[in-house]
């Protein structure tokens, strides 16, 4: 039975009308019979599930019946980012600790091939979804998508109707601003990185490093706008750089971008962190191999795996967001802004 | 049933035995009767096939019956890996050609979990099962292995019992010693990577760059001994460079190491390619990041992982190894050797 309604009836819903607990709404409608559960609760909580057309979720029964404790993880690509392995590997501890096994496709975006993919996992007795995006984003709700329980990672939809587990990028940024003035950065911070309005890790980690600076009455002095990769991020920083302009700290927008700025400082005889501070976001493998080692915020892969897998096996189907905290990393690309710009002052035009 | 028997009965021995093509044997096992076959013929197969105790493939039989078009991926944590998403993929898009969904689970080099995954897989319908291991090395086959179809991708069982995909190593070795050879390099070149026995990618490079070597009347000026990593490679190539050894060329056993060796040149003052010539394996991102861009030899991941699916699928269960080709990625990394020793000949000690 396709469901046309915007948001799914939870057993919350059911137990909220019928004015009882979650549990005892839980205890009717799988027919337990181990509480005592009086008999007018009874009448009005399945009256309540029949007014609401409350249709019990597969993956409950699925517990219940012991007959297939499996969940699916589908994703737009997310087997094809370097970093997502983390993910998978999250949603996979969660699976194993509650006895589950896990399911994995990709969709490459294909809205005919997600619903496909769906039917054949319902047909092998998947009951519940993590779908995963491959970077932050607002995603469309498939009519496929829409009528099974669903957790949403690293994705979130405009009509809220899904659980979503999404990483708090804007209190990331506000991490990448905060270590650069607690180092006695100020007015010569530049962003480097294109926020493009529909990737919301680069508007939500801009809003949150914008809001550190205002506080402190400051502004970023500059952006360099890049592609999120290290040789586009190479070009535009080493064209930055050749026109004369010396921030004392860059923040990337990601761990790659930052890569490339590393190489262009380097073509520029500018070492790190003696003359100028780098910090980034990601926190990937990448970070802890460079010289010197990069101050970065994680990205926390593996939890939000887990912690969508989670909140799916515990039936938590509430349509809210859950954000999981990003922790600075620090290493060794930060330190006090140089003076060389002051000794040099005459040659070099304001930044930004 | 537990299988004690070293080896699987296949198809194609029952065939063999019935003195018949594995296409007839095929129909007679599996009831097909759009193919005339003699009743002596059918009398031999089913008697071989008894003799043997041949147990039909549970694939062949899902795949009869439609009920469960599904193969497991297990692995000791590819998933982990940053590369091994692109096996994944592979894997996925066999199986999907073939109308068959994905299970994927880690078994952490754990026997026991193994045991259990595989159990819970078949119990889900799982007809077959691609085992793939995170870097190229022999593995026990352990009991719950033993009695599934199975496919090994990135590994080899001492005893031949199943279908293995692995990549050319030895081949690529070679690769990567003739390229330096084609741009002039000689008696100067250098191994950067430990070489442990039972890591088979190290010892077959090595072997394959020794064997192109010789062929020249040549050998390896030296090596480099590091873990395969950015940071201990940067300190051991450090080290040696450190001691005046100036070699026309490095190759490293993955880019990481390479990664490392870069680092350590920059500090030493060397550029790449003018002063130092690097090639490396595994064309990782990485390798086409880096500045100077690196020449390295790409591990087919997504290759190998389709290629062991679509073995699996078409059922040629026959153990053999299938040597995937690595392919050399040129790019600005390797030049011919610099003059810099000669003129500072006085200052440096022997290479190796």
């Amino acid at each position: 039975m396709p469901d046309a309604s915007p948001q799914r009836v939870t057993l919350m819903d059911v137990a909220k009308r019928a004015g009882v607990s979650r549990t005892t709404a839980s205890f009717v409608t799988t027919g337990r019979t181990d509480m005592r559960i009086s008999a007018d609760a009874q009448e009005r909580v399945l009256r309540a599930a029949r007014e609401l057309d409350y249709r019990p979720s597969l993956l409950a029964r699925s517990l219940r019946t012991n007959r297939s404790q499996t969940i699916g993880l589908l994703s737009d690509g997310v087997a094809a980012d370097a970093f997502a392995g983390d993910m998978i590997r999250g949603a996979l501890a969660a699976a194993l600790l509650h006895e589950h096994l896990l399911f994995i496709a990709e969709t490459g975006g294909d809205v005919a091939l997600e619903k496909r993919l769906i039917q054949n996992m319902v047909d092998r007795g998947v009951g519940g979804f993590v779908y995963a995006s491959m970077y932050t984003r607002r995603i469309r709700v498939s009519a496929g998508m829409r009528s099974q329980p669903m957790v949403l990672v690293n994705c979130t939809t405009r009509s809220k109707i899904f659980p979503s587990v999404i990483p708090d990028e804007h209190e990331a940024g506000r991490s990448a601003a905060r270590v650069l003035l607690q180092h006695g950065h100020g007015d010569r911070i530049v962003l480097v990185g294109e926020t493009p309005p529909y990737v919301m890790a680069a508007v939500e980690r801009l809003a949150g490093i914008s809001a550190v600076l205002r506080e402190s009455g400051l502004e970023p002095a500059g952006s360099v706008d890049t592609r999120w990769w290290p040789n586009p991020a190479f070009e535009a920083v080493g064209a930055y750089l050749a026109q004369g302009h010396r921030p004392s700290a860059f923040i990337c927008l990601n761990d790659r971008v930052a890569l490339g700025a590393y190489q262009a400082c380097q073509v520029a005889g500018l070492s790190v962190p003696q003359d100028i501070s780098i910090v980034s976001f990601d926190d990937s493998d990448l970070a802890g191999w460079l010289q010197p080692q990069l101050t970065s915020v994680a990205i926390p892969h593996f939890e939000m795996g887990r912690r969508a897998a989670e909140i799916l096996l515990s039936e938590d189907l509430v349509p809210k967001t859950h954000l999981v905290p990003m922790t600075l990393h620090e290493r060794e690309s930060v330190g006090p802004p140089s003076v060389r710009r002051r000794r040099r002052a005459g040659s070099v035009p304001p930044d930004g």
